[in-house]
């Protein structure tokens, strides 16, 4: 008997590790695009998910976006059923707001959830690798807003629902999942939006990581993916710090809502400013830039008596021992 | 009267915003190369430092690297004379160790802080610019450390003698200290060092940086500096935690240190993690990497009866409520 290639040895234990904590008898939907990323997790999956107790079917969605895509979604499904999983193909209609690939991603998630919520899935699994995580974070450095933009994607989220959504390949390369394909001998789809230079992750994947690679040295994209991992942890431990205080410092009133200049003073600078920003976005819907955060800010630590702070949909001012943020016009 | 150009008046204000919490009568020491950096910031503190009540002077290291360095520091001297500054030029001899960029820094740091002791300035000033803040972040990057790595150079730093070290020109624009050199008809040196190919920073500014601004659009720059001042704010949160807690749950033993169980599991992982580098670093002044401290951690949150870990200089066991850190060997 031939030996296992080792890089279907690594994705199948990718793949087992991530189903570990699933429920036995339970569902497991893949989310199937036909590439060589959610190709290879769908043939880990069938093979691992049986032997964890796990039923598991792909759902591949075609966006109507190009041409051929009905033909595309239709032989990935076909390639699922070769694999002995259950396959669904789910036709959407993309509204295009925000740019096709965001509308297109928004139509993909919401369709999994849908399908997922159905069959009473416990998870739906997506195919992201290491080099999806590390373009990520490149994208968030360029909008520079800090931990939050850089924390890339969660290898494992539990959504409202209820629904866990797991990325049992994001310490993986993507050469790696190709390799699996090869050596599987299925046939990956090539998405052409994959080289198209008009999407800035084509240009971060086909220009930017090749120069960090060359100038820098190797190692870049696990150096990327391990940096998200580190200011996920420290994004969460900050979640959890604000959630325990936010409590007890917000006031609501029918005009706005107000915070303790005394707590926010009382927090270091990394606590004070989520603080703010997360008690203008909650109520108001709005994200503020940090030269508006901090300008808020100034209100606790460098108190001069200025007037009110002009924001985006609301207005913030310093009145006794409180901030108050209302509305705009107010 | 000619008005200001608007580069002069930019630099100045932030050298009198930088200059303005220091003590009346005290001193401040400019570290000048004579590249367009240092010698606005010398310039703008010539202007600025007696209209704050501040004495200033200039300290130019001659590291003896290249053939025409006593001459390339004199003439950087000259130019402070000219500026109406105190001007001492310090030679020194680098012995290269960890390669002759990093010798070269440390010494420059050295002859900064003795010469400041020695007439007990208040503060030395560097002339860093935001563009070497958006080098310093991408360097952290490549090395892929999280937080630590991204949070660039700190604006104010005050040392163990207490003496203060701040860059005025850390949210200035690089290009911005050529222009106020021109139109101050100031003449700037310009390093060799600084297009030599062979070192990282260089190549980060010569290649990395124009290609990201090229695919992820202008404002690169600005937003590595906007996530470096982020992630500095979430390292000092953090550090005061640590700070608040690490005596009550470390204790030291003659074979080593411990942490206790409960209070590693108590913390979030961010902090988890932290206190694991700290202490191992402070013990056996071993930096653990991500996977290392990953190990050390699953001690404590996966915990299935593992055997002692090593790890460079030391191991780390669980023993009852402790985890316990001794010397490799013991």
């Amino acid at each position: 008997m031939p030996s296992l290639p080792p890089v279907i040895a690594e994705i199948r234990l990718a793949v087992r590790t991530a189903l570990a904590d699933l429920p036995e008898g339970s569902t497991v939907i893949v989310g199937l695009s036909g590439g060589a990323d959610s190709l290879a997790l769908a043939a880990a999956v069938a093979f691992e998910a049986p032997r964890c107790g796990l039923r598991a079917a792909t759902l591949t969605v075609d966006h109507g976006l190009q041409d051929d895509s009905a033909a595309v979604a239709e032989a990935a499904a076909g390639a699922a059923r070769d694999l002995g999983l259950d396959a669904l193909v789910v036709r959407v209609a993309v509204d295009g707001a925000g740019g096709p690939e965001a509308a297109a991603r928004d139509a993909r998630y919401r369709v999994l959830r849908d399908a997922a919520l159905d069959v009473s899935a416990a998870a739906v699994l997506l195919g992201h690798t290491l080099d999806d995580q590390a373009e990520t974070v490149l994208l968030g450095l360029a909008r520079g807003s800090g931990a939050a933009s850089l924390q890339g994607m969660a290898p494992v989220r539990e959504d409202d629902d209820g629904l866990r959504w797991i990325r049992p390949l994001l310490a993986v390369r993507r050469e790696t999942t190709q390799a699996f394909v090869a050596a599987s001998g299925l046939t990956a789809w090539n998405d052409p939006h994959n080289a198209d230079a008009r999407y800035a992750r084509v240009r971060v994947r086909e220009r930017v990581l090749p120069v960090l690679e060359t100038e820098l040295g190797p190692g870049i994209a696990e150096a990327l993916a391990r940096t998200a991992e580190q200011l996920r942890e420290d994004a969460e431990a900050f979640d959890e710090m604000i959630h325990e205080t936010i409590e007890d410092i917000v006031e609501h009133a029918e005009a706005g809502i107000s915070v303790s200049v005394a707590a926010l003073a009382a927090n270091p600078a990394a606590l004070r400013n989520r603080i703010i920003r997360l008690v203008v976005d909650s109520e108001f819907g709005v994200a503020l830039t940090r030269a508006q955060t901090l300008e808020v800010a100034r209100l606790v630590t460098d108190w001069r008596g200025q007037g009110p702070i002009d924001l985006p949909g609301c207005a913030a001012a310093r009145r006794g021992g409180r901030i108050v943020i209302t509305a705009s016009g107010r």
